[in-house]
Order: structure tokens, then sequence, then C-alpha cells
């Protein structure tokens, strides 16, 4: 089975975009991509998005931003998988290369956040979990990762400084990534005197609320060579898999183990024919400090219970054995719920490429994995990218 | 190219389902779908919805319906593409399976709209439309179709009694649907006395706000095969394709050319091997009566500006030429906006297997359209679906 690849990419800074609306920060990913990947057409688009009819009051993505880019009439819809709605996308747009239906094909994930008040994201954010089971009755999306976090220290014995240690990670790499919203390196101190959201959740530990949006162009390794993209631009789709959950934590075997990560990460490892060890970073869904640790857990990085080891042993940062997050992860980039899968697509691209920017560089990365969580876990995907 | 083959449907009536939510809808057009394809599992689902988040405050549809199906920890996503939700979503269904990711797949499309007030509805439908150049300036979404439905009676000289004749004619077959939601035959004396919503567009002319789900079973002929599903009960998807439009209205070439429509036809026709003389019925989106006109023109039936002629000549009924809206249509069967195209595609099914109810069978039927529209005219679907 011939594997599609990913010719281009591009990007917007994560932030506050006052200035720019939806169609125009997903427009801008776009054209970059494209620009990127030296073509000027494009099959179809498929957008990755969550809650845009909430946030902005405008559905219907796939008309909308396909209009804008100016594509014509081409096939566009959205896909949504909560916050893996990113990473769903990618994984759409590689099968429908694979389907031969679609030569070349657009993707981009975006998110507008910050037209709505911010009492209201938190609303809108919670329709990722269970709107009768656990929303309804109060629970945030924010409160149901604390109890999470809370289990997971009491149960591994872990301290609140102890996973402050992914965002310390995160910040460190974010500092140096241009299009990161929080460009400045913290300390576990700066985690500890944050104020709590949802205890033992701190601001330090949760994932910011943006806009952005990211694009890649994908296509068969036929066509690449036909559109002449040069071969080291080539970054292979290799292998990729999603699985869901229970949507509600009660429903859940364990409350510790993502479940939908481990099957997932199984399939998507067979299908690229490698194992864990072979990939050489990692961009996980740190959308609060405790699922980094879960993450890399449930994809084999770690034992269970031993994710938090790994960042208090020194071994998620750049130059250490399962680098993460080196752009930043959804804590210090941003995490535009729709489109943090494709920043994570974006970054693992450009660090394959070797083109990461100075000091975050992952030294002759050839394979990289990108997990994407949606929900409180019940929908995740798994991506592994690799230089051809 | 080797085409797949739906092998099992099943639906909920439609209908204000005040007992029933959105979960439970989709499940059981689902499991009614697995029965009839006698599969005890699948190796995806493809949830077609438009507006979930909005109308019952609940995204991450994927994996709320297959949790709850209890289809275990398989790839679910959601499509959204407005109306045209449930068509664009058979469509990924076929891709995936066209793709050899995936063996068995379930399209479920879904929509719970009676649990909102009638006011927001309205105002969550026009989500479809351009929120920032339509919407925001107090355009609801049928005000723009009854700027169509008045250019068009006024290009062609036709009367609102003459547009009428779609809606009596989807009465009249949803009248014998016992899944319909208006189950009863209306006159055109009906449609003309029935209030303006948007002038002039009246109550008869507009499909109604409801709720219901509907699903099918995909699968590669071998596979179907192998299952020891009978062969009568095959039914090809021969060609698909969808298309983009310009999504506000002030950007049309033309204001009363469904181009997207145009397009995907000619795409869908060639994938099939067919033109359009060779289809024996035709499921269309009459989200109002006009659309009905223009969609039967844009997609090759009949000639610009004749559309609405065929209903005036009889040549839409079950036992004409051209029968169109066989178990009632969005008018009468009823119009849950993100199940709708996967209505259209259970009731063409049915057709096609010589299963529709007494009276409203179309003799013989071989080869059937369905065309699902999203926002006004601005992504449309179009599949054609044939007997093996």
């Amino acid at each position: 089975m011939e594997r599609p690849v990913i010719i281009g990419v591009g990007m917007t800074p994560v932030g506050e975009h006052w200035r720019l609306s939806l169609r125009e920060l997903a427009v801008e990913a776009i054209l970059n991509a494209m620009d990127d990947a030296g073509v000027d057409r494009v099959d179809s688009l498929y957008v990755g998005n969550m809650i845009s009819g909430s946030f902005v009051e405008q559905e219907n993505l796939g008309a909308l931003i396909a209009d804008w880019a100016g594509l014509g009439n081409i096939p566009a819809v959205k896909i949504e998988a909560a916050c893996a709605s990113g990473g769903a996308a990618l994984q759409e747009g590689a099968k429908a290369v694979m389907s031969g239906l679609e030569d070349v094909v657009a993707v981009v994930g975006v998110e507008k956040m910050t037209d709505a008040w911010p009492s209201d994201a938190t609303r809108y954010l919670a329709y990722a979990a269970d709107a009768e089971y656990e929303h309804f009755h109060g629970a945030s999306f924010v409160a149901l990762n604390a109890l999470i976090m809370r289990y997971y220290m009491q149960r591994y014995g872990y301290t609140e400084e102890d996973l402050a240690l992914f965002a310390v990670n995160a910040h460190a790499n974010g500092a140096k990534n241009p299009y990161a919203m929080f460009k400045r390196a913290i300390t576990v101190d700066t985690v500890m005197r944050s104020p709590y959201i949802a205890d033992p959740i701190k601001l330090f530990d949760a994932s910011p609320v943006c806009d952005g949006a990211a694009a890649a162009i994908i296509t068969t390794k036929e066509k690449a060579k036909e559109l002449g993209v040069p071969k080291e631009k080539w970054i292979e789709v290799a292998g990729f898999s999603r699985a869901i959950d229970t949507i509600n934590l009660a429903n859940r075997e364990d409350l510790l183990t993502l479940k939908a990560a481990k099957v997932a990460s199984e399939r998507a490892y067979k299908m690229a024919g490698i194992s864990v060890k072979d990939i050489d970073l990692f961009e996980v869904h740190d959308a609060f400090t405790v699922m980094a640790a879960l993450s890399l857990e449930a994809i084999g990085v770690a034992e269970k219970g031993k994710g938090a080891m790994l960042a208090k042993e020194g071994q998620i940062a750049i130059d250490a054995d399962y680098p993460i997050q080196t752009m930043g992860g959804l804590k210090s980039r941003g995490h535009p719920v729709g489109a943090t899968g494709m920043y994570q697509t974006v970054e693992a691209v450009l660090q394959l490429r070797g083109e990461a920017p100075d000091g975050i560089q992952v030294p002759d990365a050839e394979t990289a994995l990108t997990q994407n969580i949606g929900g409180t876990g019940s929908n995740i995907t798994i991506t592994i990218l690799r230089r051809v």
C-alpha cells in the first residue's frame, strides 16, 4: 500500500488575532502551504475545526474556506473530532489520496476562539465531554481533567511540581519558536505561583484559549515527482490511525489509561512497520500537563505510571532520548483547538526537513509521531511521519 | 477502480422526538443498518451532522455515537458540510473503503433540532450562510432562499402556484412512507393558504425543523461476498462527487445556477460511466420548493429555467419520467439537516432493492441519484447508486 507524502506546510502564528477572522487565518495557512509545495491548485480540501458554530456562528467551513482561498469548485468539508479535529482532518486527507480519487489534497486546521467571551469559551470546550452525563451536571472540561490529574498524583505519588516540568519543557522550546503564542521560558516556580483553575490544575498546567491555522498539502509520491517537488521535501505519512474511547470518564475501565491512544498507536506502528523505539520526536497533546504524562505511557514511551518520571529525569528535552513538544506544544505554542493537530503536523514536518528554528531542531530526526486528543481521551489520533 | 457497495440501511422515523436524544436516534439507525447488513462489527464510523454543538451543546459526535452504539475502539469522526453533511459523510465512508484502510464502514446522518427554541433554530441554520457578509446583516437562511425564489419566478415567469407543485408531489409520496414526518397529501391550495415565512416562501414551501437519523453500511464487493450478503442486497456506490460554490449569494456568477451541483454531477456521471438519461429516480434537496427546480436544472434533467415546467407537466411523479422525492423529500419526509443526505441514501437503496412502500415504488429502478445541498448551494454532494 503506497503511502502519501506531505509536500508543503504553512501556518499562522498562534495568538489572539483580533484583526483576523477565521477565514483569513485559514486562507493564510493554506496559501503558505501551497506556496511551500509549489502548487497552484488542489483537488480537495479538508478543514479540521472543532466548534466554529459556537465561537463564530459559522458552519459550512469547507465552502467558506475553499471559496475564500480561491480554490474553485472542489470538494471541501469540515472534520470534527473535538480537539483532535486537526489530526483527524490530516488522516482523512491522507485517506482521500490513498483512495485514488484525489491527487493533491489540502488540509487545514483552524480555530478562532477569542471572539467569544472567556466564560462562553469554557462552555463551548465542554461540548467535547458528554453533554448529558458530564457537562449538564456542571463539570467543565478543565474540571474533568483535574479529576484525572488528582488521581494520577495520588496513585503514583507525584507532586504538582513534578507535573509542572512538562510546562517548563514546553515553554523552553516554545521560547525559540517564532510562531508560538508564549515565547518565554518559565520555571517550576512560575507554574506553582499561578492560580488554580480547577485544583490541582493551575493556569500554567493548562493550554491557552487562542486563534490560529496550520495547513499541509498531501499527494502521492508519483504526483510529487511529476510536480517536481524535490525529494528532500517529501515527508511520508507512514502510518496513522485513530480510536475512540468512552465519551464520559465514568465509563472508563481505568481513568489513567488513554486506551484510545494505546490502540491507535499500535495500529499506526504496524502500518508504518516500526516500533516506538524508532521514533525521534513526539508531539503529544499536553492540553493539561497530566495529559502529556498519560500520553507518553499510552503510546509506549513510558511504562504505566512512569510518564512523569521522564520529565523528572530530563528525558523529554530536545537533546534527550524522547524530545516532546519541540516547538512549545499546546502549552506554549498554543492550542487553537481544531487547529492543534495540524500545528503538530507542520512542526513535525519542519523537524524532519531539518528546518526547525535554531536551538530546537532535533538532530537527524527521521521519524516523528503526533498524537492529538479529543475530549478527555475519547477520540485520539496518532500519525507517524517519516523522511523518504 | 472498484466501487464499494452498500449492504445495509436503517433509519428512525423523522419527527419531533421529544423522548429521544441525539445519541439514541443515531444508535437506533446504526443498529438497524448493521442488522440489515447482518454484520456485528464495523471498522470505522462517519457521522454526518451539521450543528449539534449549537442545538444540543454536544460535539465529539464520533466518540459519542461509536461509544453508545458499542462499536469498540474504532476510528470515528463527524463530517460537516452544513445541510449536505449526510451526503458528504456517505462519500467519506465510501472513500475510506476505497482507500483500502477500512473494510466495513458505518455512516450515520443525525440531527436533533427540536431541543432548541424555534427562534434559535433559525439562527443556527443561518450558520450555513456567510456569517460575516449575510447572517450578521440580518439575512436568515429562509430570507436568502426567498431572494432566489423571487428572482426565479420573475426571470422565468413562474407563479407561486407553479412552485407549490413540488410540495404537492413531495407530500403525495410522503403520505405513503411510514418514516415520513408529514404523512398526508396536500393540494396547491394548502400551500397557497399557508402563511408567508419570507415572501414568497410560505410555510408549505419550506421543509420542517425536526429530528432523525439514517445509516448505511458500506464495504467492498469482495468483503460483501465473504460476509455472505445476498447479491440482491448490494447497491453499488457507482459514482460520487461534491463541489463548493461561493459561500455568499452576492458573489455568485448567477443566482439561479447551482454551479456546485452542475460540476459535481458531471464528475459523478463520469465516474459512474452514465448520463443523466440512465437514472430512474432522483432524491433532490427540496429544502425550499425553488431548490427542487434549480436542482433539476443543474443536474441536467431540465434545461435552465425549465425545472418548474417538469412539475407543471406532471413529469416528477412516481410513474412519470423523472420521479423525485419518492419518499416525501425534505418537505414531507422531513429535513433533520445533517441527517438528510443519509435519508436520501437509505430511500434510494430501498427503491433500488424494490423495497419501497406500496404506491411509491419506482418500477424496475436500477439507478438512483441523490443530491444534498449545504448552504444556499455552496456545498453540494451528488451520489449515484446502482443495482449490481
